[in-house]
């Protein structure tokens, strides 16, 4: 099955990227996780996106989930839910570079009622050959934006999903 | 592995429900489709949840993703991400019935800048033993709210992701 012609600028993200990261907040104390994210195409014109954490300790910590959307515009889109109670719309410029591309994705956040509130997030992802690197930071209860995550990502097999 | 004690009153939605629906607005021609949703335990305190519709020819049309939550409330919370560039915050109060129970859920959407544009809506299931009734109202592309899905599902066995 072909790639949706619209997906070529973000073939290089596809399949499974799996790597080290770091959590930090001024509300929290900080942490170190080990994260798995895919891209898979399932011929349509986006591709599905799927996040996963692990403590050091090998316990299950965050799940998020969501689509890559490619819209030709010179932006990606990352329309994303989470599980702690948000929706995230996250869009930006891609800039090309030698050996991938990078891309700084401002979001429209939507809270549920009973969730914490986080206000803005900003995700930047940087994808250089093999390694994808990636960070994200929000303003969130009360603390202007701020960097919460930042991981270094490469390409792995898949794991079992669950 | 124990259910989070949190999701019991989701209990009964636990599990890949299967059926018929049909779409219909005022900008389109109505159609059928067959409709898969499955509610999944991951041991956390939110089920995942998923959702792909066919064609009655089998081939692929709309799939969404995301995360119910049940925050104690007397509500439940549905975090969801949209293909086609949504993201839903849909939230409401359950209602319970002898068999089950129902809830109308009111969503927040955010719409990426390529995508067309739905202001709001209106998600209704009802849980009634083993069939699980859904309708899907949106306000959208200056059509005020209108029912757009409707589907009629019973419990059935998951077919292969894909």
């Amino acid at each position: 099955m072909a790639l949706h012609p619209s997906l070529e600028p973000a073939r290089a993200l596809i399949g499974t990227w799996r790597g080290q990261g770091r959590g930090e907040y001024p509300t929290i104390a900080p942490f170190e996780y080990t994260e798995e994210v895919t891209f898979a195409d399932v011929g349509k014109p986006f591709l599905v996106y799927a996040q996963r954490t692990w403590s050091p300790e090998g316990s299950a910590m965050h799940v998020e989930t969501g689509y890559l959307r490619v819209p030709g515009n010179g932006t990606i889109e990352l329309v994303l839910a989470q599980p702690t109670g948000q929706t995230e719309l996250a869009e930006g410029p891609v800039i090309t570079e030698p050996r991938g591309f990078s891309a700084e994705l401002r979001s429209r956040v939507v809270n549920a009622a009973t969730a914490k509130t986080v206000d803005e997030t900003i995700r930047r992802i940087r994808l250089d050959g093999d390694t994808l690197t990636t960070s994200f930071d929000m303003a969130a209860v009360g603390v202007p934006m701020t960097r919460h995550l930042s991981a270094v990502l490469t390409r792995a097999e898949a794991t079992d999903a669950g």
